[in-house]
């Protein structure tokens, strides 16, 4: 992958970034024309804005350019110039064609997409997942009920996200699934950890007082039980997650509260 | 999971079967009314018609009650009572209800499902799908590449599904997108073991000389062209694997050619 240029205004055309912070202090040095690279994957949590409502306010212009780059990807697998595939999304077409100029090479293929809302709730919620895939892993649950859940998340991101205007294919392509898939099955990140660790009985508290690093995961799971409210879905895994989080339920309780939900027609 | 009854027309309500030679030989004395519970995941090669047609057309009887169960289950996972979810697919609510009713359990959750076609479709093309993760596996081509690769062949099942029929609900659900990604990132079957093998550089046929039991990916791969073509459907992941199963093609230039294919807008 390319090195990308992470500038200010007077240099060249895109900039990296991941801290929302940073860019207030920034704001009145930036080019109202740079492009933004968000390479963030989360949610802030009391007002459940994601990267491409908080870029444009924070640096109080609606208009500037943005790109999301999401998809499954570890970090040094594409070092190792491993084959790779990511999703670049902007409304603005002539943005993701030049993000996908700039950034896809012999190993590393990018597809572009309109449908940033899609990309950006889905790298979001498949954190919130990930805790409950490690939380099976920890309680020993196997691999059917894994597959299981991860399917039953695949579905409710789905049904989150069309709801706030994504493209359901979105959520079922590379971005959405292909990331979701990753994280669940193989990802032995943060969040995942966090749900092996309380699938194993320990309490969140401990879990994070011996962690030195942010679980995204966790403070995204609190705005899933208001996403599912503001929008009317019925979340029962993602929900779960939360609900565990806040100490409300035990993992062993979810199991069974899942395992005995009404059974329904697939949908 | 219950023991199901395996009987001729004089007994019980429901047959398992796996074996359609077997149905023609016993036509002439299975009760019209007998429902049947198909636990078979594959296409006929030649006439490239699944269980739902296969077994009704063996019978000569055109309505004889059908149900298809699918879902991500490894059985000893199951037998040790260990989570599991499936789907039951009948164009018959009353017969979905029935088996969903004669299959749940403490630790078995049936869904029920009227898209009979997209559950049996998604249950056989996986199979191809494992022996592309294989070949993955097998070349050592990481993480990544597992979860873009799976990604797009799920996307390629639901093309397809869609244009037969199916509902593109039916394939993102647990008895597709959730069956595949068990076989895919954990399964050690044999499809997923061809893969493997022909991934590392073995030939197909020393594979399959020193295989004693069948791997249904392998000739169901062969009915992925046919389809592709039949359809009007491009499925450049599940295609390669046919042919590098007829030697047209190597692993190793499949996986350049997937990484050079135009990189277009996310679908």
């Amino acid at each position: 992958m390319r090195k990308l240029p992470c500038v200010g205004p007077t240099t060249a055309s895109m900039l990296c970034l991941s801290s929302t912070s940073f860019l207030e202090g920034v704001a009145a040095y930036v080019d109202p024309g740079l492009p933004f690279i968000s390479l963030s994957k989360g949610l802030e949590l009391n007002t459940l804005r994601m990267m491409s409502q908080i870029i444009p306010q924070a640096l109080k212009n609606p208009r500037q350019p943005f790109v999301a780059l999401s998809g499954p990807s570890f970090a040094s697998e594409l070092m190792n110039k491993l084959p790779t595939a990511l999703v670049v999304a902007s409304k603005d077409k002539k943005l993701t064609n030049a993000a996908q100029q700039l950034l896809s090479s012999n190993h590393l293929r990018i597809s572009t997409c309109s449908d940033v809302t899609g990309v950006e709730i889905a790298g979001a919620l498949k954190n919130v997942l990930a805790i409950a895939a490690g939380i099976v892993v920890g309680m020993d649950l196997g691999n059917n009920c894994m597959a299981a859940l991860v399917a039953q998340g695949c579905s409710e991101i789905r049904w989150l996200a069309t709801k706030m205007g994504a493209k359901p294919t979105t959520i079922t392509g590379l971005s959405g699934t292909g990331d979701i898939m990753l994280t669940c099955f193989v990802d032995l990140s943060r969040n995942r950890t966090v749900g092996i660790r309380l699938g194993s009985g320990e309490k969140l508290d401990d879990i994070l007082g011996s962690m030195n690093q942010v679980a995204e995961g966790i403070s995204t799971a609190g705005a899933v039980i208001a996403l599912a409210q503001k929008y009317k879905v019925k979340m029962p895994v993602l929900t779960a997650v939360a609900r565990i989080i806040d100490n409300e339920l035990t993992p062993r309780a979810a199991v069974l509260e899942l395992m005995s939900l009404p059974q329904v027609e697939d949908v």
